[in-house]
């Protein structure tokens, strides 16, 4: 039910074009997912998030966990349908959350205590119950529970959560295929999460180890935890070098235009970030490569669209005149506005970097993005 | 351009039913009208709203005028083209907002001198600059300046406020009527508002007055300004039988079912009002005549659509436990989506009444509705 068809490959870089095949539909490949983090993306309903572009979106086992709990989704019968997406959708472990959202108050090889930051109850997670939780929300693809150590850190800080890591990847392995009748009617994806920081032999070390288990997709986990971003490419390029090639690979946390045409360089098909949704909340857009504060002076008075090249519902039909009045207002449907084209819009990115790739134009069309340096 | 032709009548009761003809397209009335205080509706982009079955729908001169002010709006081609709305639109004058939200500093007949609550700058406001802004802003029906005194009030006082509305009409009718060169491509009809509190001879008296110039519509504002809304039926009971029977009667800032049933009854055909925008974001829900706050323990795991029967987005998408989930989750799309249903209901009630009227089962079908008391 899970297959990668790798199409075309970029023949000067690691560039690849791919179309995933889940239960719920297919994700063509390189493509921009977008974060529902508590079974929405913020602001935006399911039928204009179709608009967008959007094929799979995500979801937070740890947001979910607490709020409003895997029982009820269950109920509801699963995620896609106590949300109303009908298209793919994966679900994070709550690793990443456990480490940088909560109070810890012990972390050992059998789980994480920690104190919701909702109520003050301590919550213990470990593999097997991130797989459980994971189970009753029913996404397509879900994420092993992984140890994401901060940035800084030491080596010997990074090799300990990334052995972590590789040990708690094979008990959520175990977990997830040997759980007794599992009420989905879909089979679930388990994708490894590969860590290391910013040490690279961590990082082949990791990925080397984890693809012993045939897993039906690896992603890079632990960047955009702070560190200079244009170490990630490096991270990258020294990890999917040791991933197969008939499975997806999912950069976690990044969404910028430079980090994300850079990675699909290195061989990475699928990414998410909060910052297209995030940037609308804060009255900024996304055009063309740049960010706009809409409470900028100048678009007060301007009648045209965003991008006059778009076809997002936004630009369709409101002047940035119009934004403009919505965001200094502070009315919610500047930031609905704004988070349809900020979506549309990244996604759109990496669908012409799908196109250019066919078309073999990759490295030419996008080569201000590829080089090292230049803000964004 | 404007007519208001009245289609059918109850024979039990003044209800009607008509169809107003304005620049930007037909209202069926009896029919609620959403408010847009700020060039839009709040939560709801215009594609959802016509999904809703609203036709014409409110906007503020005052707000407007604050921010981002008339002259934007004018160089953006007007309302209709500013906030993407092609449908009929009607602004209110102001003089609502300025004797209720407003610090005044002094009132004459000349006008009033108030403090904009958004930057503490010294305001003036009259009949002829209310024209002149709603002129700016293009909307199809336009309201007079008027004082609207509060709840409760001495006759004295409110007999004060009615015959300066008088004069003041007069003034804005001049001002519309004879306004040089305007650059709308399409005309404006004025409404005036009839004033005199809870005495109802004062109500008489004005409305007496105010047909004399023949104004192709009128509204009965100053209710609903705090005063116990039995009295609301009596005031309208008063009021409807002096004004033309070919002009279409809008009761300002009513938006309750019983007050909504009793005032067609007596004759209204038009209504607006915030609540069902206002309940959304406060997370209720309008059911078949009741009020659900969707917070309550009962929705959390109720997998069915809060209105089984309703045909909006939100009741043919989404059940009653994910409501609940983002009301208390505050997720902004959880007062979309009720705003939505919202709208939806109100707008129905209106329409289901303009059915039995015409089906001549207004009385019997409504009944409970008719009745003085009970709590809605």
């Amino acid at each position: 039910m899970f297959k990668f068809d790798c199409q075309a490959r970029c023949p000067e870089t690691q560039a690849r074009v791919g179309v995933f095949h889940t239960p719920h539909g297919i994700i063509e490949t390189p493509r921009f997912m977008p974060v529902g983090t508590l079974a929405n993306v913020k602001t935006v309903t399911p039928a204009q998030l179709a608009t967008t572009g959007a094929q799979m979106i995500l979801a937070n086992t740890y947001h979910l966990h607490l709020q409003p709990g895997e029982e009820i989704i269950a109920a509801a019968g699963g995620l896609h349908r106590f949300m109303g997406w009908s298209g793919p959708i994966l679900t994070d472990s709550g690793g990443f959350q456990v480490f940088s959202l909560s109070q810890m108050r012990a972390i050992s090889d059998a789980g994480v205590l920690f104190k919701s930051p909702k109520d003050g109850q301590e919550i213990f997670m470990s593999p097997e119950i991130a797989m459980e939780i994971q189970g009753q929300l029913g996404a397509d693809v879900i994420m092993a529970f992984d140890e994401c150590p901060p940035y800084p850190a030491t080596r010997e800080q990074v090799q300990a959560a990334t052995e972590r890591t590789i040990r708690w990847l094979y008990r959520c392995h175990q977990a997830h295929y040997h759980r007794p009748n599992s009420p989905l009617s879909h089979p679930q994806a388990l994708f490894g999460i590969i860590q290391g920081g910013v040490y690279l032999d961590l990082r082949r070390a990791c990925a080397a180890e984890m693809v012993k288990l045939d897993l039906p997709g690896y992603a890079i986990g632990g960047v955009s935890v702070g560190e200079p971003p244009e170490l990630i490419a490096g991270v990258v390029a020294a990890t999917t070098p040791l991933l197969p090639e008939d499975k997806p690979r999912y950069l976690m946390g990044v969404g910028t235009y430079r980090e994300m045409a850079q990675a699909i360089a290195a061989g990475i098909d699928l990414f998410d970030c909060v910052i297209p949704t995030r940037l609308a909340r804060h009255g900024s857009a996304l055009v063309q490569g740049e960010r706009w504060n809409l409470k900028n002076a100048r678009f007060k008075t301007d009648f045209t669209p965003l991008d006059e090249t778009c076809t997002c519902y936004a630009c369709q039909n409101f002047s940035r005149a119009y934004l403009s009045h919505l965001i200094r207002a502070q009315e919610v449907l500047g930031f609905t506005l704004l988070a349809i084209h900020n979506l549309t819009e990244l996604i759109r990115f990496t669908q012409r970097i799908r196109t250019a790739i066919l078309a073999g134009t990759f490295t030419s069309e996008f080569a201000s993005w590829l080089k090292p340096q230049e803000s964004a």
